[in-house]
């Protein structure tokens, strides 16, 4: 079932995601951004939400090379057509130069990805949609504080020291990248997902950091910051601003009641 | 970074999760089972808890070989130490023949994966504890009421509406299995995390079947759990029961209140 990769070489990256809502694409773009790469991005398009929509269509089946998807993002590369976050960052991430082709590697990459996501990303989503994605935030107020409480105090620190050990052990090459001493993709998630959290929870995280117990994750968060290639396109009108997505920021969220 | 998968041919491969509840243990389990491969089960032995937390402990920085891990299942197989369930799948199925090891099945099975864990495991979990992993059910069951009603009526049936698009899609095959008209690792996943479904929400599930719009799904659900090597193996004393797992049965959770 292998496919030639050459193929494809000289094709044209296509990403998909909302409009106006920097989101899981972000992380995507963020790959691009870092390897130079050029990319098409529709959510800049005045189709954006109609070509969303046609993907996640009920009565869109796919086609002859693929399978139908369930949500944004999605990326189209020659007549490959794929969703599901990690799955695009597996996928680009050799492509890119951003992680390895084969081997153990991959696999570790996958993990610390997928990881950094629950907890950075998925986690902070149900803190303001603790009950229904499909319902209004206000409407979910009083759970989404009893959500975000928990978020604060047990899952961030928690998720913290995990990056945290990843950064201290043998295989992250020196504790400045996740893994094997270089920049891999995974450092582009870990800063995407924490930038997010810093919007939605700023004093938690402030107060995380000030704490020393984490330096290494913010060290990293830094590092990323002054990429050259990321730098540039962060300051540039490219890049998102956050908004009603999954990084928002209700300060009500990061406070405690009696 | 290519490493040869040749010298870990002869060396066993060893599944660490918690022991009594199927979990996301029981997918890997599943995959085991089917290729009729032999493994060993710590949640089997004596010590299934203590190696459990063994490697989520805050002092676990990894090893030479390995970056640390945040929760089970773990799988080890030679010196390679990985976790996240959709990350173990990967691994595995090339090497048990339920999937392909290179080109694009690769992405289009992992995706699939991703967006079946996320409706049937994933998403299953958040109902009974919607506010707090670390807090009893009976302290948040009046929220997961609110949160498995959105689940039984708006979720569910999505994620099923997915599985069925799939089915329908020409990519599947023919509609029997997921894709590429034979079984793969991914009917395998939908097996047990919609067995798991079923018996969390037994009615909601069951009114679903009725209804009829999903039949390709409930015959693939019946397909895997006819195959030789699955059945013996349900049939089993080495299958788990449910228990106060991901899959939990609270019948007020099915119930709608005024």
């Amino acid at each position: 079932m292998a496919e030639p990769e050459s193929k494809r070489v000289k094709t044209e990256y296509e990403l998909t995601y909302w409009p106006d809502i920097p989101g899981r694409g972000e992380v995507v773009r963020l790959l691009f951004e870092e390897a130079g790469v050029p990319y098409a991005d529709t959510a800049k398009g005045e189709k954006a939400v109609r070509t969303v929509l046609s993907y996640m269509a009920a009565e869109n089946v796919g086609d002859e090379t693929n399978p139908p998807l369930f949500a944004p993002p999605v990326l189209k590369h020659g007549d490959l057509v794929i969703n599901q976050l990690p799955n695009i960052l597996l996928y680009l991430a050799p492509k890119l130069g951003l992680g390895p082709a084969s081997g153990d590697g991959v696999y570790h990459l996958n993990a610390i990805a997928l990881t950094i996501l629950d907890g950075f990303l998925n986690e902070v989503h149900e803190t303001h949609h603790p009950i229904a994605t499909a319902q209004y935030y206000d409407d979910q107020k009083e759970e989404a504080k009893k959500r975000a409480k928990a978020f604060r105090e047990e899952r961030l620190p928690k998720y913290l020291g995990y990056v945290q050990r990843v950064l201290d052990g043998k295989k992250s090459g020196g504790g400045k990248w996740l893994y094997g001493g270089e920049l891999t993709y995974v450092d582009l998630v870990l800063f995407q997902c924490l930038d997010g959290t810093k919007f939605a929870f700023p004093k938690t995280v402030e107060n995380l950091k000030k704490g020393g117990e984490y330096d290494g994750v913010f060290k990293l968060y830094d590092a990323v910051k002054e990429r050259p290639n990321i730098k540039a396109y962060l300051e540039s009108e490219k890049r998102v601003d956050y908004a009603d997505g999954i990084w928002r920021h209700y300060p009500e969220l990061e406070e405690d009641e009696e």
